[in-house]
């Protein structure tokens, strides 16, 4: 059984090693030679429109999935024209345009941040009056970890980040002073089989995840998996699904959706029942789902810019290492530690163990 | 970092797994080409006393291990010259010949059931008239799941079974009509940290085992840790070592020991914090090893001759499924599913689910 990956980096990678053991083999399509996902599988190598190479991809795969938005529709179409493939599409082309993100949210009656579409200098001070002080200017399409976005915190923020950003395609949206961020990793088979992993606590610097814990019981669970559930039913999903929301007060509000496997569920490697990774390969292949629960306190730290000694991370009870083998460069993310409290449960403990995780990777 | 492994099995598959996490990669030496832990990092090809891949393997791993016991020793030798190699190659030519491993129980004081070595016709008279009968009629080296072995019931199959072994040096044993088996996996560091896994309770079926379950707090724990210890410290050994133990009364007899990750320590790979083969590798590497109890009840089928369907083990809530990729024969280890029971620990409940697995795999 062979699953084709748009794309090769580290969720391509912890994909296939979640199907070896269920004898599954991953086919990946990255235009980086070195691609860390190559250790694990095979590389097509080449651009995401190349259409000799998706064609390789769709005849020998049974499935095709992706482990990131910003795939061209092109090839995308071509793909589907002549393999399954998982999420559909018209998830991935959603999820890739954050205007258009949005207005499903709206649709669909998730609350949001206030949004609006900018392609020129008088939309971005008509869409200003609409949002008020603070607001992020972002591009519509590829961003990620915090990338091609911009704070105006007032009147002499506009023109620079408008000079910054102008050309693409822009979204203003108004500024969250939120009082945490949490995302929701659900899975969806094809026969409609849904399943919540525990709701996420996550903490970005510089737009980048550094830290998750999973916090089973949560009280804004319900409201989330609601939210969630809107989304699933709406693409009759099939695949892992994060959505990201800002909690203020009691309000979610859905700040972003990714169609596929998310660095905000890592920790399920070793804290959940079944990984997320398992969960998307067995729903894009048509197998039962597994369950979703958390095993113990869990949570997880990401190693960015630079790894720490294997030895350190090890040491911590509890404590399972990832590193993705990629070049070290500032702002990379480079690995994750996850970390699972002991049998007694005890959730004091497991975060003092995140602790001095994230600060072997030096992320907090 | 890379590992060299003599032997390109599941169980060195199951140790390349392991380690991908880590950034440690695989290198074994095999002679079938289609040997199965080949989809999980480099295979060389060849005879396990080919003097160029033994160099090989010695100029590009940082350590060497091995996943079988029935390694040749000059090969070992001439790798140990070159390159560090765990556990050491005493523990191994030991552990190779049944009489020198009872021999070494014995010097230890630790229980076995009686034995003698037998070359001649003559010596196997003598031998019966020490054991009684029954009694077993084994080869002392090159045995494994039940081959090479013979039991003696009376008088009537003595001729039968010494013609069918004759040749290789031979061993009687007193047949020991058990109240269970159980076997211990421990694993040490090269500082002399030793670490325990839960007491396991095995079935074996022709000699091969079919199912086991961990026991965290079995009666036996204190005992069999203490005669594990032994051997661990008299090898200053350096990885895991398994130990299987017939069981009668509150008496326990040393059955044999395996010098390398065993099969009735598979349950660990998703029922213990760290499995038995990432705690090899980081013993082998001189990393901290990590903690050894189990997350739940747990235990393990062994899928043998043919395996089930993917979805019926899947299927099962807390099943993990592990396909090793092999060309099906009768008797051959195909996979195995392990279980854990689910958040509010119901040991009853993991007994089922196990038992499901079984008749999924049509091993009770």
């Amino acid at each position: 059984m062979i699953v084709g990956i748009i794309g090769g980096g580290q969720l391509a990678q912890m994909l296939a090693m979640a199907g070896q053991p269920l004898g599954i083999r991953c086919l990946f399509l990255d235009p980086a030679p070195d691609a860390c996902a190559r250790t694990t599988g095979e590389l097509l190598c080449g651009d995401y429109g190349d259409d000799r190479l998706l064609d390789e991809l769709a005849r020998r795969a049974t499935v095709v999935t992706y482990e990131f938005e910003n795939v061209p529709e092109a090839g995308l179409r071509r793909l589907a024209s002549r393999v399954s493939v998982h999420p559909h599409p018209q998830a991935l082309a959603l999820a890739r345009d954050r205007w258009h993100e949005k207005r499903l949210f709206a649709d669909l009656h998730i609350p949001t941040p206030p949004f609006v579409a900018v392609d020129t200098r008088a939309d971005l001070e008509r869409a200003l009056a609409i949002t008020g002080w603070p607001a992020v200017l972002k591009t519509r399409t590829m961003g990620y970890d915090g990338k091609g976005q911009r704070v105006l915190r007032g009147p002499a923020d506009v023109d620079g980040a408008f000079a910054a950003l102008f050309g693409a395609p822009l979204i203003l949206e108004g500024f969250v002073a939120f009082d945490r961020e949490i995302s929701v990793v659900a899975v969806r088979s094809a026969t409609g089989d849904v399943r919540f992993y525990p709701l996420t606590e996550n903490v970005h610097r510089n737009g980048v995840l550094v830290q998750s814990q999973a916090r089973p019981g949560d009280p804004m669970t319900a409201r989330a998996e609601d939210y969630v559930g809107r989304l699933l039913a709406h693409f009759a999903y099939v695949g892992v699904l994060a959505v990201e929301f800002f909690q203020k007060g009691d309000t979610l509000l859905a700040n972003e959706m990714a169609p596929r496997v998310h660095n905000s569920g890592h920790w399920t490697m070793e804290g959940a029942e079944t990984s997320q990774f398992e969960n998307h390969l067995r729903a894009v292949l048509g197998l039962p789902l597994g369950a979703t629960h958390a095993l113990a306190p869990s949570g997880m730290v990401n190693f960015v810019g630079r790894l720490p000694e294997a030895s350190a991370v090890l040491a911590v009870p509890g404590a399972h290492l990832h590193v993705y083998g990629k070049v070290a460069r500032p702002g990379r993310k480079l690995g994750h530690a996850t970390v699972r409290a002991p049998r007694e449960p005890d959730v004091q403990d497991a975060l003092a163990r995140l602790r001095v995780l994230a600060e072997a990777g030096g992320t907090i």
